[in-house]
């Protein structure tokens, strides 16, 4: 990999694949940068050992899948085909496991199964690229979410699969009553348990650490995650949502996503952009409630569908609108960067 | 905006905003005409002035949200970001109040729930516009579909919003035993509520004065809608279905909409295109029991998804049939013009 | 359509729509072959004289359809327009018959019911050849799917139609202790019903007749549909699932298509290509797993969809894989003429 000199990033004296393996980790949160993913990784080990472990060998598989079949190399080295791995891995382990906290190590049929799925969604990532590179959207973490339904679900079916107590088929219904006696920890616990989310981790230290992971690449994006997560918990106890979801960090999850894809990474953070983006963490909020409640008969998770579906609709929707700008896939590396390239006219 | 003089149909005199919000009311039924919009809106507001009034501000809000985001005006002025806010937020309302027939006054947080729904609406708007353009379909009402589905779901987690009884998730079952005595009243009933139900009005006479505004601007879309609600009576009795259903025209709200659609607006009204309306109809019937099915577990209702899946399907199918002839969407005023121009040989 | 000279395969002495029609069965199994069609009808004739006829009747309609509605005749004659109107109709008297094994015969309802449902599947086939025609990608066995959740479905609101035992809506539950003692039976009925199971047959003989079928046409193709019914039993089996879902095929039917779809027809039978069929395999053992918990709530089958989700996702993904070599859709007859025009180099 010596002679890549074009390539932007990796020193030559780390190996290339653990730094394309980092940028993967990094890139869950659109971090295309190797530190960042360490120190990411550094937070869910110190949660966990075994999320960290399930992380790096997802990662680590996506990429590999994409390397055999010959995917763009660039593409694996910015870290794309790994992201989704990661994410299906941990899924897969946390709702498997009795301790969704800190996770049960895995059987060996479990490391197959993830593998596999780890596999696969480096061939949806593909599918992605294919659909929606005409729309200049990304699938985002879709491969993982799409993946992740089928396989959890499917483990159900099999003995020698476990699910944890996480999985539960309920009736939905109406959450009625006066709204719920919250206190400073609901926020505190909301915001910075909703950054942790991200990773399955529900350790406030974690969630700090993937903070300090993503400021170390953007500060623009570090602001945003906080404050979608910060702005989601608000939302959420202003209608008066269960105390306990709150504080898990589920209504902010999805929005600190949204609020790093649209705040500056896919569109540049003009006034508008900006407003457009508050926009979208308050729907993303209540989007999170609504998909949730579709999936409570089968009583399986909805992963980061609120962010996708949310974010693509506002990214695809906006080409017909002139009041947000939209960032050249191919060019996006820092909101910083989209930034400085509008302010002398080079947005293209 | 008086300077707007290639613009069609909108006097000096009536403030332009407003000619836009009741062309969205009207753009529900396909009706690109203020006076089709203020008549149906008459219709709703004779039933309830509480219908009226959220009819209106979520045209407003759609149709506003569209201006601000600078979306292309002349979709705005022909009502285009409108009608599926008007939807969403009558829908909202409808299915959130203890008395859905005349619906209860919105709270505060409420008004702000629907607000912003609405104004999302306009962003999947645009969405459709980008994905369906190329294949020379709109969005129809999905726009409102899908952020109604999300946003009523999401009222359930929220103790500061509540939902009616119409929510109500059961196990599907098989409706068996002998054919429902059907009296005159089913087909009566049935024919004109399916009309009224578009809007979620559960009221005759509102059925009637919608079924005039359409007539208003075009008396081939006011005969569809006839048929298509009268015929999917026929269907639903034929097959046996619940009286109570059939009464409160949930058989033929989908069936009215899918027959205007087909029957002239996106279709030459020829004689295959009729057979093929015909089809339609039959099949949106039968399409409005099965997807029901699947949202029983959860209790959300299906809104005007059968309408809109079942004519995206024979729009989209159709272009591969040479026996119908599909309209220009840009052309596209009334069925009556469709056809004129079809007769003497300019339809492209 | 004697002059049509340039149509292979039909002899003049054969009425020519029968042979269309036998395509038609033939196609459900990706033989476009009358013969290969006919002795499969005599699979399902074995087992039913009533899935025989109907099989026949749902091909027949899909055909006349797309004829009616003057759609490509080369299509037609392939019988591209007939496989999924075959499907429908099966699947909605074996879904809505007490005994599913044999299956009853249709009131004059049904039978209306199945007929206009057959006729839709040509509409939605048309659909998905411009939706996936740009990724160089068909709809598959999706027509069928997508009619068939909605009539079926449909069929519990009306008293005129009945639904067999088989529509049962339960809450999903984790399957757990120890692996199921299986049988040699489990694996030698699991893989041949496998294959009848395509069908909806639940017959020995009919699954051997219908591997006779496909041999007949093309001999990889047979292998492969062995090869992906036996994996999916073995993989089933080594995770512990239910002996009677192994037993029924209800493992194998999809897994058996997705190998006949990569497995040569869609993508050249390179040694990268049998690997990644391989995966496709496995991949879709799980995936019906998965997808059936989502619909144990709403008490409906899967139909295909397993097969057609992961073989979408194998082939639109594949187009940024070097490593697997797509058959140009317009070439695609048989995997030995498409490895054989690769081998000399005139795979495009």
């Amino acid at each position: 990999m010596a002679d890549d000199v074009e390539y932007r990033g990796d020193s030559d004296g780390v190996p290339a694949f653990i730094g394309w393996t980092l940028r993967g980790v990094g890139q869950v949160v659109f971090q295309n940068n190797p530190v960042s993913g360490a120190v990411i990784l550094g937070g869910l080990y110190y949660n966990s050992w075994i999320y960290g472990t399930v992380c790096l060998v997802g990662t680590a598989v996506g990429t590999l899948t994409a390397l055999l079949l010959k995917a763009d190399r660039e593409l694996i080295k910015n870290g794309l085909f790994g992201f989704n791995g990661a994410l299906v891995a941990i899924g897969l382990v946390a709702f498997s496991s009795k301790d969704f906290a800190h996770g049960t190590p895995p059987t060996a049929l479990l490391w197959l199964y993830l593998v596999v799925a780890a596999a696969l969604t480096s061939v949806v990532v593909s599918v992605f690229m294919t659909l929606l590179g005409p729309h200049k959207v990304t699938g985002l973490t879709m491969p993982f979410i799409l993946v992740g339904w089928m396989f959890l679900a499917g483990a159900l079916h099999f003995s020698m699969l476990e699910v944890g107590p996480a999985i539960k088929p309920t009736s939905p219904s109406d959450f009625t009553g006066p709204r719920p006696a919250y206190t400073v920890g609901t926020f505190y616990h909301g915001s910075i348990n909703g950054l942790a989310e991200i990773f399955f981790q529900d350790n406030l230290m974690s969630g700090i650490v993937i903070l300090i992971g993503i400021a170390i690449n953007s500060r623009i994006s570090a602001a945003m995650a906080l404050l979608g997560s910060t702005l989601a918990v608000a939302i959420a106890a202003l209608y008066g949502a269960h105390d306990e979801a709150i504080r898990d960090g589920l209504f902010g999850y999805n929005a600190a996503l949204t609020a790093m894809a649209l705040g500056g990474f896919f569109l540049v953070l003009t006034r508008a952009g900006f407003f457009y983006t508050l926009f979208g963490i308050v729907v993303t909020t209540w989007a999170w409630a609504g998909i949730a409640t579709y999936f409570e008969p089968s009583g399986l998770p909805v992963f980061t569908a609120p962010f996708v579906i949310i974010t693509w609709l506002m990214l695809i929707g906006q080409y017909h609108f002139k009041a947000v700008v939209p960032v050249s896939l191919a060019n996006s590396v820092t909101p910083e960067a989209n930034l400085a390239r509008y302010r002398v006219g080079q947005n293209t």
